[in-house]
């Protein structure tokens, strides 16, 4: 997917919404019977015409083994054959030496289709480059993530004040561009957000943290919203698990409404739609 | 696995080879039709007495989908059964934020039987700390890794003269201890291998980059071994594809053996045994 198709996908659904498929089976309601598949498709139909990408978290895929990743591939199929207009994100965080990332680029971009893949920085250039080289698809790097240990390695200074989240930026400019790679950036720290806007003023960042985490969708509109949106908002549990009972999909749907509806009124403030 | 019982084992077998089961059905003798378990279990039988570890890398199982999952539930359940002794490392490479750590520690550790999880550092403490929850199980975590891209970030510089795998390496002492936390040092970098040596002179350290990334192990032992051995070197492909025919698994042997006789001679040399 292009850069200007998912601002034609915000514009038109008048949403900058993603919503987090972080299907954990211990909270799914009884009666789906730990069908994993079952909740994740009556929640993509209750909510894609309020979002414009879902992201499942391989984590909770993984955890469940065989049938996990049947789930997640299942997945992945529906949301594309259903819903062809949606960015679909594996977040895998992956991070490893260049012939296993070829390995992984094949798995998420050929065998599955999603569209992008989140990667872990650490190990530098030749961890990332083999995702770029896929056409329309898509790196999300970390870059200042919106959990607490963010602190610990991501303000690691240098000497010029540059914290470690900026040289990540910095220096993955020169393997990809604004139409391939997008970042990683929480919600939860709204100033750093505009220190990232300052060097990636053109670029998607995928920002999760608002709801459940604390970060404000106001704040994060404030500082991150660029002339093409540049926003892709992630919510997972308030949508997900918003009711446990036979109405599960109905309340989701209740309050991703709520979140698009303000998405709605900020995207009209800044005179993008 | 307690770190005694390692070390037990590296005298018992005059070995600390580990070696990376990172099995690529592309490149497995033609006769084999593609199965990576029975690939495995040659090379698993042809050398188990030659090494201490073994380390599957997730990516090449997770890259087949479901029965790249299956193979590797079956080839940690046949170490397990078969060479008890063996310490068993999921290259996995995970770093994601807690309950997602959470999830991955209870796939890793009790649905299967591994002793060791790789971890990513750069989203901090809680990506970390819920796999040190568990008894006698460990965490290896990335410090200074063997590829080119380690330079990118790993390399990043505080205004005392500090890298940033310096920082990821003390700030990570107060999460864990020398029973339950090691450290992936790349054989590439001898030097820093003495530098880390006096941040954690007591900790095990996973050695990758010895043979086909160009390290030696030589300079490894020089700078890395302490009183109880300390280290753990990996080889992979140097074993794994020693031929490509019937005879793949004697071949495999047939360089594990040489590793094998150089380690013996690097203990005896240190006194170890």
């Amino acid at each position: 997917m292009t850069k200007s198709e998912i601002f034609e996908n915000i514009c038109r659904k008048k949403s900058f919404l993603c919503i987090g498929l972080d299907t954990d089976v211990r909270k799914i309601p009884s009666f789906l019977c730990n069908d994993i598949f079952a909740f994740n498709k009556a929640i993509i139909d209750a909510t894609a015409d309020l979002c414009v990408a879902y992201k499942p978290n391989l984590a909770f895929y993984e955890s469940e083994g065989l049938r996990g990743w049947e789930a997640l591939e299942q997945t992945v199929n529906y949301i594309r054959t259903n819903y062809p207009e949606q960015f679909i994100i594996a977040d895998a965080k992956r991070g490893d030496i260049g012939n296993t990332a070829d390995m992984y680029a094949h798995v998420f971009f050929e065998k599955m289709p999603f569209d992008a893949l989140t990667v872990a920085p650490y190990m530098g250039e030749d961890s990332v480059v083999p995702f770029l080289e896929f056409q329309n698809k898509w790196v999300i790097l970390l870059a200042l993530t919106s959990n607490s240990g963010a602190e610990d390695f991501q303000f690691f200074e240098n000497k010029n004040g540059n914290f470690l989240f900026e040289e990540v930026i910095i220096k993955s400019l020169k393997w990809g561009n604004t139409d391939n790679m997008m970042y990683v950036v929480g919600a939860t720290n709204a100033e750093m957000l505009s220190r990232i806007r300052k060097i990636v003023p053109h670029h998607f960042l995928l920002v999760p943290g608002v709801g459940a985490q604390g970060g404000s969708l106001q704040e994060v509109a404030k500082y991150g919203i660029n002339s093409q949106c540049g926003l892709l908002v992630n919510s997972s549990r308030q949508i997900l698990y918003a009711d446990n009972g036979k109405n599960f999909a109905a309340a989701a749907r209740a309050n991703a409404v709520e979140i698009q509806k303000e998405m709605e009124d900020l995207l009209k403030d800044k005179n993008l739609i």
